[in-house]
């Protein structure tokens, strides 16, 4: 069972609209809802899967009645760990091939809930086989956050993706998450470098065991203990869609690849097929089933 | 007791954000949600002037929750007609002086839900003094819906507000409607004719009693069975603020109007201070009540 954390999940609300012109009122085309939050995503790829999953996350008020319906009809398997704050809401607006996000921040959780976060995630580990953490934390808390639940894994034995930027993430390196999936604009907000593979490396030099970088059409570059690796398709393919969802679907295949042991080319190929195949569906967590498979033949891994 | 009808209310949500620009990603800095729809803005004013009013509006899902829930803390007294589809959202983007809007339609109710609407509707009639109906239709309803309740209101003998627009509007005209109160934006589409005046004559032809147009800072203009007037701020007044439910705040001063018997003159000064003291106010349906009684005395009344 793969266990993912979301500290600070959202009710994703996407709205077409046929452009969006500031300063002017838009009557919405389409409203689509659904749970949301990175290790929410990645839980939803995973059940559709079959793989099995627990998803770790507070809900509070009406947006999380709403989330928790989502995950229902989704089957996704949750934890609604109690005293957070009101779940937040991201709004996307999507016009043409343009895509506006406004992302509430989130409020603070009551004091203590980390400790129960903390208490429910343990409880869970002795029946899991990876540990994934994803996404920013609520307002209030610590960046070391993170950096605890990594130790908590590691003590039962257990691997740990953590996919979350700026602090949160460098403050946890030194504990050696057995896996980071920064992508570039994380990289590179992490680092300073503006050279991927150079980034990714000064990342592994903190502590991480393993960087995985998402780079979106230019595939993901991995530097691990084994080996260093470039995973993309073939320029000729051009996957258009909604990008929103792509990095945690490569996290959901990594962490399922993780659990098999599975060697790294052939991880490396799953979690690019399936990013793209998520791009070319249109909501986060969603992926075309026939695309993925189709794609992973077609994925090129070259050794750095 | 004043009642009100919104037949498609919303949760309005305000997001604050430094600027929006198209295709990027934002931070919200400030959100706050509100029950939200015409009606229930003229309820809420109506409520923090003291007056006795009752909000009929269907309500459903989690949104629907969220609005009820802002409504209790009001403490606006409400009707919740089962059957509506579940409640929409509205979000204003507040950017420096600009506010994007962005509503969701609204989903269509289920059959035989105007016929509940309406049944509650006549169960308050009789404790009622005039009957305000607002804004607009969920899908799904034909547009002379509001017709039905013109018809209803007037059988009891009881003054009706009819605030809407398009077809709703003029659908529901030849039900000889008390008071009709289009803006500058709804008289042009209603008529096709560029002149408020010529516009809201051409509306009383049709067959509203009164037809008072809110003109944003041009003020008010009534055409009345009794004389048509011009009401406005002197010039060198201006009103900064959110111009969100000011017409709603006009609706309600004259709702209020009504029941008491005010005469013309003193009801539109009085509609006049009220939408100004609501655009000082950062969310509709509040108002600064000293700007309120300080604007009254200022406000200039022409008879045309």
């Amino acid at each position: 069972m793969i266990v993912t954390v979301t500290a600070n999940p959202a009710l994703d609300v996407t709205y077409s609209v046929k452009t969006l012109t500031p300063n002017t009122t838009h009557r919405v085309i389409e409203t689509h809802e659904q749970a949301g939050g990175k290790g929410v995503n990645v839980s939803r790829v995973l059940t559709a899967l079959g793989r099995r999953t627990t998803a770790v996350l507070p809900l509070a008020g009406a947006n999380g009645i709403a989330v928790q319906d989502d995950l229902k009809r989704a089957g996704v398997t949750h934890c609604v760990v109690p005293g957070g704050g009101p779940t937040r809401r991201t709004i996307a607006v999507a016009a043409d091939d343009d895509v506006t996000m406004l992302n509430e921040p989130g409020a603070a959780p009551d004091d203590g809930w980390w400790h129960t976060l903390t208490g429910v995630v343990h409880g869970l580990l002795p029946g899991a086989q990876v540990l994934v953490v994803s996404g920013s934390l609520p307002a209030g808390l610590p960046p070391s956050a993170y950096r605890a639940l990594v130790v908590l894994a590691h003590q039962r034995g257990l691997p740990v993706i953590l996919d979350s930027d700026g602090l949160p993430l460098t403050a946890a390196l030194d504990a050696r998450p057995t896996l980071v999936k920064p992508n570039g604009a994380e990289l590179l907000a992490a680092t300073g470098l503006t050279d991927p593979l150079e980034a990714a490396r000064a990342l592994k030099d903190l502590g991480a065991q393993s960087v995985i970088a998402s780079l979106g059409p230019d595939g993901i570059l991995a530097v691990t203990p084994d080996g260093t690796w470039r995973a993309c398709l073939p320029a000729s393919f051009t996957i258009r869609g909604n990008p929103t969802g792509a990095g945690d679907a490569a996290v959901a295949s990594l962490a399922a690849a993780l659990a098999d042991a599975v060697p790294w080319p052939l991880a490396l190929a799953d979690a690019v097929a399936l990013s793209a195949a998520t791009v070319a569906a249109p909501y986060a967590g969603r992926f075309d089933r026939d695309l993925h498979q189709a794609l992973l033949p077609a994925v090129h891994i070259e050794a750095l």
